[in-house]
């Protein structure tokens, strides 16, 4: 499936500022970008930093006072693999690699530590595997609404799970830590979302599990707003702390960004009933 | 029904020190005192003021630094209303009395403020009355572990709902916020509990409800752990802080406090299909 | 002092709603309503409780769905007290009056119990009495930024104490929870004050201190922003819980109200250097 | 300056568990191991993984129920880096290598998004570089009360802002979320300490600025209880989440570890004037 992925974030610069900016997809197997461009009104030079673990693409540049504007584009082909859900289960902690352990630590935004009773209040008793990330993602999209504008940068899956309502970012958040505090070590992903109305920067969750092909993070969507095959993967993370979109380091005001994403060839969204991993 | 209840309170006072306490039986119609005995070891002065939105009878002491005993014991004849529960059920917010309203307040222990969506998703769908206050309580008592000295002084409703384990204080500031949240004035009740185990200071909650005998309050214990018609009330407020049972001023360790309850006369606990009410 | 005060308050009532209001001036001996009226448009029945322990006039008025305005106006003598704030002194833990406990507890907006150490590590060397407090309300204004709009109706002391931001409401909880925390009795007033810039409902505090006419509340804004002289008061309670202006029991929509008040005879505001105190 | 290390962690395990442990000291230039010994007590089998992007040595170790002591001693050489204090400087933010950008992001137990303006009005008068981080830790050991059993597991420097009481774990949060506030990538340092009574693992973070040797990680003990250059490290990370010194995944209960640090050879403790960095 290929899709045509793009962003402008438009913003008035008022002192000299450097933004971080982590807006472009990622590279891996599954997700390769055949053409891509950045264009900076002014321009301007770009520093550019591939986080190792995560693959993350920073990039850092000097604005100076005026407008100043970033405009992304890029062709993305996307190859998941789909797997019976029924197929997927857990893997216990004795023989999980080392290095996903950064996952199941808790984060800022994650509280896993202080959701640990909840957690295994609510889903002890699910079957271990893919049906119990999806049973944490259905009673979060059953118990919390989706309301833009109720929470902020600051609320956390502590706050989500007692105020029962967010974005995105906050149901992705929410069930990052239900699942990290069942054992299953689970990340963030913000990412281009085929679907997503309105059209904005989308968060969904990898959770790591052991399929039919090996183990490997499965994609899952709290909101169930994004088609899971239609997702253009940027940033990769504990939480949302580490994949802002734009982190300015100065005096500016943002206009509305702008974010899309097209899709060119081959069928989307058919995938329902299936479990989503994006790369092998 | 007939009770001798009592407490036994050791302190090792260092400082100079002023202490409030608050385990006197309050005095209503449905709970008369008919024998009552305060003595402090070493003796010293009392000073008494009775609440009057409340009943509770504050003492104020000063005990000179060494050893300071407390001790108190009274008899009790509870004449406790029993109702059938189908027939309570709730006021709507045109008809409570306004002299309830602090009972809908949020308060230190019992932000219902935050926990307003979490009530409604929860329980807005069940039937009003005896019956949601009731599902409250249950839903309390099959999500929250029991367990001591998990919580503190400072543990309140917010965050009882997300850690899910506490003591009788937690589930009944758990309770009344999860109530308050959803319009019923709800408040806090300690008392000297008949067939708690390990006796102590219990604390449960009342519900303000439209019964057949009129608007009162109904007696909930979401611990499930008293005798609903064994219970002689001591504070009643509208959480923990308004009715702690000793609050010193001064530099003090306190050793064990001993607290107890026995049935004199009387049948006790035949009660747990029933409504009850304190008094009418 | 004369005032004349009053509000304006419009909504749009979506469907049937009980009103709560707290709008009216308190009565009491320093504070003097010599006219007042109460229009409603469309007119309705009001009902009305005042609560015994702080004088707080609650009204309570069903409203039908459409437009509906409350229009309050009243001409208000005020008496307060001006005393030398190095004559008010502390009050010890044992010569309290118990009935002034309540504003010592804890409570929603003002976890006093949680800012214990805060409060006597910044304030324990701080000079006893009014100068004290004020030492609170100087240090709130030094480290507070005043920002509409940055908190919301859930933000508490123990928010403001590290996010450091808020408006009138927040600097008077927090500086409620630091007073309770050394052991003065602090409560919380909404009032109509004169010199409010842009104006509004305000919040100030009073602090129960030990003055040359005996025991008493003394008033401190801890914003600086209105005259302590000029302030007719609406609401005393522990916290905002309280004294909220509007409490609607429904789906309303509001408009932005209006709150002024026009000082018409005798001179205000020359006492910054002077306790004040309401009323004997 | 030579140290032998080491420690004993005894337990008594219920069922079948998996361990992480990060008790070894870290390798660097700075940090020589000469000698290390690992004694499992049944002996077991051990799967090493270090964590690229920090160094920490991570062991798993499966344990059968029963009794099960970890032992561990290392020789250890240390080489820090003194300077002058008023040499050490800050980054501007545009200069900063993008990979410390993980250690200016808000992390579990440190809210340095929630800190800003407690922060930037505390600190931000303060000269930039060494001098403004110092001032930071003398505020907390200033400010924040040294309390063993006041703090646990969950607390967090948003906790501890307000509460003023912790132990080194609560200091090294606090101080972290503090620098990160004012734009300082500051990160976590568990370590063997020396002089740190009684002895135990300690905590202390080092700060991202720029000395006469170039950009670098300088050191600062927020408690002051332990020699600067007397400091072997084991975890470095965002903050206690990531250096946990075990992790069990199993039923176990523990017994009190054994931690310890003796000097060999070579003078310790006479920096506290200076500016002490790990390695170059």
């Amino acid at each position: 499936m290929d899709f045509t992925i793009g962003c402008t974030l438009p913003y008035r610069v008022k002192s000299p500022t450097s933004f971080v900016f982590n807006i472009e997809a990622v590279r891996h197997p599954g997700q390769v970008i055949t053409a891509e461009t950045l264009t900076l009104t002014p321009d301007a030079a770009v520093e550019r930093w591939t986080m190792p673990e995560s693959g993350n693409r920073y990039l850092r540049i000097d604005a100076a006072p005026g407008p100043f504007t970033l405009d992304y584009r890029a062709e993305v082909t996307l190859s998941p693999v789909l797997e019976a859900p029924e197929a997927v289960t857990e893997i216990p902690a004795k023989a999980l690699p080392l290095s996903v352990l950064p996952h199941l630590w808790p984060s800022r935004y994650c509280q896993s530590d202080k959701l640990n009773r909840l957690a295994q209040r609510t889903f002890g008793a699910e079957t271990p595997g893919y049906a119990r990330v999806n049973a944490v993602c259905n009673w979060i999209h059953d118990n919390v609404d989706y309301v833009g504008g109720i929470s902020d940068e600051m609320t956390s899956a502590f706050d989500t799970a007692t105020q029962r309502a967010g974005v995105c970012r906050d149901f992705a958040h929410l069930a990052i830590a239900l699942c990290r505090a069942l054992g299953i070590p689970t990340r963030y992903v913000s990412a281009y979302a085929h679907r997503l109305e309105p059209p904005d920067f989308h968060a969904v969750i990898e959770a790591y599990l052991d399929g039919p092909s090996g183990f490997g993070w499965y994609l899952f969507d709290p909101t169930r707003k994004a088609a899971p095959d239609g997702l253009v993967r940027i940033g990769i993370g504990r939480d949302a702390a580490e994949v802002a979109f734009s982190s300015p380091f100065g005096d500016i005001v943002y206009d509305k960004p702008v974010v899309w994403i097209e899709p060119k060839r081959g069928t989307v969204g058919a995938v329902t009933t299936q479990a989503v991993r994006a790369e092998l």
